[in-house]
């Protein structure tokens, strides 16, 4: 099973760098944008043909697998059987469009529901996280140690915009418990600060393409993946997710009204 | 004036380039960090250090300005005559102490009250944003352009943590009004997406030391820089700013409530 994994692994960063990457700099250039319902929902013709890319190179090298993307070009899977590729071609959308900086291109992979590899590139930086449980977790070639175990108090957290802002959850008591809150807007960005020990704490809504390759690296390097809910995470369906230290996710556990 | 201007700004550059820079990474190798008054107020012996030893090379080429900062190494002035100096050697402190990464060193000079120079370097991307009215404003050796003047529904916004979770002046339909919001922990960064337009607004309670730089080099850019009682803004005193595209600005300063 590791040669697998460093295969898929192998894979991954290829596929990544060569196809995102390069496309993502090419349409910057561009600027081809386009939004589809207001402000708050872009979505670019860029993300369609980049994704529909991305499946038809999954398919051509694992045949066999299946593959669960945003904008729907690839399966719509009942069971997490076998070989489950989980595609986010832009994460981070409203950065693209803004900022043209502080987006990701992200690609999780389970086999028969356990993470098996992960792939997330913070894209302008030209820095891709990756790895799984059988191989450990790298910054481009440097593998990475696990993040220090601190408590909420100890660390910065990241909660989206609008469940903080509203308190769902009663999230305000989160941050009041941390050392402060940051929003990036962009979920990659966010697994990656926790991967390196920037912010001890994420929480957010989050659908399976915007988790799948952070939950196989944040549990590949010691850090803990929880629903809200307590229930065991389930990657067919949204949830809310909170994913840091373990001792962190915990107070934040207990912390959280739902 | 322009080549008094031009050579305070090479000045800046030099010193923000040699001494904070240098030192900067020189501390963060070492860590040598420790806690004045909880996990929200950090200030580093790092940051005494630093400031210190700005004001002394500040005052040995400029021997008849003031000088301001935060740690107190500099004067307490009355009144704004004459050259005066405002140093911040290390903006985001919790970044720089918890990251590691995203701080910023700022240093703004005013002549007779009116915006002179201004310089904020993103330390660990060594990036540095330099300017003034006379001389345009320049990242690194390049000429920045003036933002797009976006209206708030086209750009992202940044507010301080504390001031949008409580809805502090009526900040949350600020952020309904846009296009979403971000937080970073450190106004240098901030003033640096709003001159690459990144973010359209910035709306925080800022010290004189935190707002020196960034008002010059915004308002040389063509950016808008209002107190939230719309009274001019007064660099002897801490107040609540609003920096932005001139469009945005205008509509913060009708959607809050003071």
């Amino acid at each position: 099973m590791k040669e697998k994994s460093q295969e898929i692994d192998n894979f991954l960063v290829g596929l990544l760098h060569d196809v995102v990457s390069k496309l993502v700099k090419e349409v910057k250039m561009n600027k081809n944008v386009n939004t589809k319902s207001g402000p708050n929902d872009l979505v670019t013709n860029f993300d369609k043909s980049t994704e529909k890319g991305i499946v038809e190179i999954i398919k051509e090298h694992y045949p066999d697998s299946s593959v669960v993307s945003e904008e729907g070009f690839g399966d719509d899977i009942k069971s997490m059987s076998g070989l489950v590729f989980f595609v986010d071609p832009i994460d981070g959308t409203m950065n693209f469009v803004k900022c043209h900086d502080s987006f990701a291109s992200m690609v999780g992979v389970y086999l028969d529901g356990e993470p098996f590899v992960g792939a997330i590139i913070n894209v302008m930086q030209d820095k891709i996280y990756h790895g799984g449980p059988e191989l450990g977790v790298f910054e481009n070639d440097q593998r990475l140690s696990e993040p220090i175990n601190q408590e909420l108090k100890e660390g910065l957290v990241v909660i989206s915009g609008p469940m903080v802002l509203k308190n769902y959850l009663n999230t305000q008591d989160v941050v009041g418990k941390s050392s402060g809150i940051r929003i990036f807007g962009c979920a990659g960005i966010v697994f990656e600060h926790l991967l390196t020990g920037k912010e001890i704490i994420y929480m957010s809504y989050l659908k399976p393409w915007d988790l799948a390759a952070g939950r196989v690296l944040c549990e590949s390097l010691g850090l803990s993946v929880a629903r809200v809910d307590e229930k065991p995470v389930d990657m067919l369906q949204s949830q809310v997710v909170i994913a840091g230290t373990k001792k962190a996710v915990s107070e934040v556990l207990k912390t959280v009204k739902i």
